[in-house]
């Protein structure tokens, strides 16, 4: 695929999908809405994190470990045919399934011929309340990276890597000019009235930040709706489990938010990225020109005491 | 100074000044700001970058070099008086002669026992019109640092540094809770109408991004006024020259905007900080926690191709 030109512009669509109960309805939504997506126009789709079931990371339950399959396996077969189908590329989040007792949170990016171009494990992982995922993850040994694509060079990261500006660095390093974010952040509605709007600001300030410390596009995908803990029947003020608050979006090399989903519904964005526009903005503010890579080593240690 | 006890809140000053043509005026007034902050309770002042002279990187000039001055110098002498009279701490951003041919971009911390506690020689240096840093300031040998004061370890870095993510995390990992980034970024006239939101707005987006990914308070304090290209006279509508553009601001470890300045007038700030918010921030968002310190090598290579 890399000898194929590169387009200057190329369309991203993001599916900012509800989760369901059902594993099985989830991947047909989800299939059904990168058809869709692509009917509008995007060349590459990202789906949020984890979609194939509701967070299943609130609680700690070995039972959960069910839902992990193989990297190739039945999402990635379905979604391959979806990708020839609608000639698409699809970035879509799994839980790996590697060995016994070995899984990992995987985003797949799987060409327009159906083959799996890249696979990149989730570097970072989290371990908070309500979103325990150092019980199921091992974080990624793949590294960072980015992969030729019909659309250019991109790069994926999942969730949590989105606070850590080394990973955006490292995939732009790596040529990318399209950083992915599948992502499944929500509030806990007890403090959504005190934190939430920092939080999700936080959330998009740093992931624009991203895009202009390197100059690539960023597209962050989330999920939306409250997915109650176990036990706990959803009610219309939720006091617990997770109401996630969508928001997907796409900002340019500067850091410009071209496009943004609500915080309570589904929704499908397709926009237009330019790589000339890109190309103008690291000429006009020359971040890479200047690195000081002879003075970062210490990047690599802990903490400097 | 170690040795005290570190406060639980301290107020930071932010003098955002204009800067004349005459280096004599400009000290007078950066001291007699100081003082103001420092009466209104701040513990710690930041002054603009370079904030001596008019902004003489829009051309280059050798004649300039006459602006330099050794550290310690004449300006770190004046405002070692004040910092003792006003019981402070100051950082101040100086034109540094170390040698004939040999001059840098540099930070001053000074003690409220007028003692040069830490030196930052400025590492990333621009070169964009109007910005001919490059004439001017060997990039800085001293690395990235962070130093104990009166309201706890505090770090500097100086204007283009602010869009390096390595410059503020390796200045946080030495122990850094509060980052100044004396400044002195503008709009080009004939660009502002077009551009000019999307710039500032980037230039606050990263900085925020530092404070959110490291958990630590971010204060930038830049000039404002227009100075024009020499032999070009002011206008009501200048178009050449930089138009400073203010918008001297505090956020806290979350990125929050705690306070901000006019972007056309002269202002000092003076905003509480609060350890114990630094603490509990960092509690529940705990990057630092999770940073794959074994997968950032590749940070030091200038590009992975």
């Amino acid at each position: 695929m890399a000898t194929s030109p590169v387009p200057q512009t190329f369309k991203v669509g993001l599916v900012q999908m509800r989760c369901s109960p059902d594993p099985a309805v989830n991947l047909a939504r989800a299939v059904e809405q990168v058809r869709a997506a692509a009917a509008r126009g995007a060349q590459i789709v990202c789906l949020p994190e984890l979609f194939r079931s509701q967070y299943f990371c609130q609680t700690e339950d070995h039972a959960n470990f069910d839902l992990a399959e193989s990297i190739p396996g039945p999402s990635t077969e379905a979604l391959a045919v979806a990708a020839r189908e609608a000639k698409v590329v699809i970035v879509a989040s799994l839980f790996e399934r590697r060995a016994a007792g070995l899984y990992h949170n995987t985003a797949v990016t799987i060409d327009p011929e159906g083959q799996i171009a890249a696979k990149y494990r989730k570097m970072h992982i989290p371990d908070d309340p309500l979103y325990y995922e150092k019980f199921y993850f091992t974080p990624g040994d793949l590294g960072f990276s980015a992969v030729d694509t019909q659309v250019g060079r991109v790069g994926t990261l999942v969730c949590w890597d989105q606070w850590y500006p080394e990973g955006a660095r490292l995939t732009a390093l790596a040529g990318a000019d399209v950083l992915f974010y599948p992502t499944a952040i929500g509030w806990h509605p007890s403090e959504k009235a005190e934190f939430g709007a920092a939080q999700s600001d936080a959330w998009r300030t740093i992931q624009r930040s991203h895009a202009i410390a390197n100059g690539v596009y960023v597209v962050a995908v989330n999920r939306v709706g409250h997915e109650g803990a176990p036990g706990e029947t959803a009610s219309a003020v939720p006091t617990g489990g997770i109401e996630f608050w969508g928001g997907s979006f796409v900002c340019d090399p500067f850091g410009v938010v071209l496009a943004e989903a609500s915080r309570t519904d589904e929704e499908i964005l397709v926009v237009t990225c330019d790589r000339r526009h890109q190309e103008t903005v690291r000429r006009h503010w020359p971040f890479l020109r200047d690195r000081r890579i002879d003075a970062y080593g210490a990047i690599t240690r802990r903490f400097n005491d």
